[in-house]
């Protein structure tokens, strides 16, 4: 193998790439990057052995020249190096040797047979599931995946739910709160998978301003977005049935639309009173809120100006960092939230924006 | 106690105090922040047990505004209810129990009795050893402290040694490196000790703009800078005598002028192939110098350009992060560097400054 490339590109590519690479893999080949130069283009794949980036980087004769083809495994090393380079870099390979020149500089490293590097996974690019814009596709994972379960306890928790039929509908949930966003879409038919929330957020690191297309088969999801793939593992096992969790308009007995940005700050400082467990107790009076905490040392009360109420008084305990995340996700000045009582989980949503096309539930704990 | 206090003003004292406290302290108490109003001042302290910083907030009024004097020891929750806060903070104190109100938020804290709080060490504030301007201060400890040993194994090596006399002379070394700064300046008296690199460099970040000065007793030292004061031990024992470590100009063979930034730039590469024991090898020829380093999986090989080379030709080995250090300590673009032969000492200095003003000394590693 001999090519000649531009540093920037090359670490860009490089980055993309190591972004899921750990010095931690179960197989030893897996630490490392393979390096794949051909006619056409130079490819670098990074892999932690269930989730997968492949970058190429087409050659023009001008940024990226490949004098002869080749392909080798090279130490994570190599990007330290490249980092560090001058701007034209040229590289030589010959069995296990690579001679890295740039410059002034001239470094030599081992490498690993490419040989021996796992195939990357091959889908018929022409037939996405699904294509998206990347904000579009942004705008979904934020406001979702953040609800996935971090526990393992459930393993199909950990990840993001994807329904494709007459409209798109993606959940999370880890049983304590749940994130659902539908929109329209034109697809060519029904399908249902769970990614690990891990690939989505991983995703979201390498996107580039291009679409984002979706390819799916019973074991493996890839996403294509400008140069580069990112492929992984899809989730084994029945997703559970949420739609009955989401209360519908009848069931709701307070309403209360509040500036978000307020709801925000006031949690965040009414929590501090709540080192251990995160609890706060809202109340909800006749146009005025009063947010709540009390540990053995701390007390906070914090009011909160009202933009409407509807309905009945209440007092309802939650998570406080439920409610900040789920208001951190969502893109409006006015939210409001929907209550059934002090026991039912109750929904957010951005005033904005019909309730049941983004969602954000919560259970409320229990405090007698 | 009761005061009136601005957010900014409270927040940012409270950080200079907050910088040494540890929720690992010794002591419970030390976990808190005293916090002791008089008619005059509104006085923070924070300490690990060694290190204590003292910040002073001046009753104006306006800004600090003390209606009941008093003191009390508040828990580390303070400085993150405090920095979530609004403009105008009210705090009152009774007992154990405080009240921090300000806008539309009250909080209950409780609190420790200030009257088991450790006392502040007390010098005489108009009597300083030494009075330096605040950026010389901060050159003096940013081109030594670096220099003390990291390993507790020679506890004294830990500190850096001012000697104050007809000039000063602030030292630092953990006998691999050492680095020396020596400047006129008008002295009361002779004066020697050992303050631990820590403190120093605990100090660069709550300096203020003023002048820096610095008071000693046997066991203590303190700095006051502005309106905030920080104070330590001293080391125990007796410095190492250094100064016959230093070569004298007839020792050298060698001699190189280099551009800083070039040869940085260039150690940093040559060592990415030397992970393992940072060791570089630094060949000098006549007007040209190579840097390389040899492991097992890599190798590297750089070029730096000499600005001018006196004296015999020389190959010599040496820890290059030792070397990076040194250089990036210096204010300059062209840097000398003296060697004697391959088993000795050798020194860098900026080379517009008096080669025994600002001297980096770093010993060879023997490679055979």
């Amino acid at each position: 193998m001999q090519l000649k490339i531009s540093k920037e590109v090359l670490k860009e590519g490089l980055l993309k790439v190591n972004a899921v690479v750990t010095s931690k893999a179960t197989i030893p080949i897996l630490t490392g990057i393979l390096l794949h130069a051909t006619k056409e283009e130079v490819i670098l794949i990074g892999s932690d052995g269930t989730e997968t980036v492949k970058h190429c980087l087409p050659v023009d004769g001008e940024v990226v020249d490949v004098v002869e083809e080749g392909a080798a495994v090279v130490p994570s090393r190599f990007l330290t190096i490249v980092k560090k380079l001058n701007k034209e870099i040229n590289i030589f390979h010959d069995d296990s040797n690579m001679k890295i020149k740039s410059g002034k500089s001239l470094f030599e490293l081992n490498c690993m047979d490419a040989t021996e590097y796992p195939k990357f996974v091959e889908f018929n690019l022409d037939e996405p599931c699904l294509t998206m814009s990347s904000s579009e596709f942004k705008g979904i994972i934020q406001k979702t995946s953040f609800s996935a379960s971090k526990a393992e306890t459930r393993p199909i928790l950990t990840g993001v739910h994807f329904k494709l039929g007459d409209k798109i509908t993606v959940s999370a949930t880890d049983s304590h709160r749940l994130s659902q966003i539908s929109c329209d879409k034109e697809l060519s038919g029904d399908l249902e998978v769970v990614i690990p929330a891990k690939t989505v957020e991983g995703l979201l690191k390498v996107i580039e301003s291009d679409d984002v297309c979706m390819y799916l088969d019973k074991h493996q999801v890839m996403y294509k977005t400008g140069a580069t793939f990112y492929s992984s593992r899809v989730l084994d096992g029945n997703y559970p049935e949420i739609s009955r969790l989401i209360p519908n308009g009848e069931d709701f007995n307070t309403v209360v639309e509040m500036n978000k940005s307020e709801l925000l700050q006031s949690l965040e400082l009414a929590s501090i009173a709540s080192e251990k467990n995160g609890v706060v107790k809202l109340e909800l009076k006749e146009n005025a809120a009063i947010l709540s905490s009390n540990e053995e040392t701390s007390k906070s009360n914090v009011e909160i100006t009202l933009s409407s109420m509807e309905g009945k008084e209440l007092i309802i305990s939650f998570n406080a960092s439920y409610m900040i995340e789920a208001l951190k996700s969502m893109d409006t000045e006015e939210v409001t939230v929907s209550f059934n009582n002090d026991q039912r989980p109750f929904i957010l949503h951005p005033s904005d924006i019909d309730e049941y096309n983004e969602i954000q539930l919560i259970l409320p704990v229990r405090t007698y």
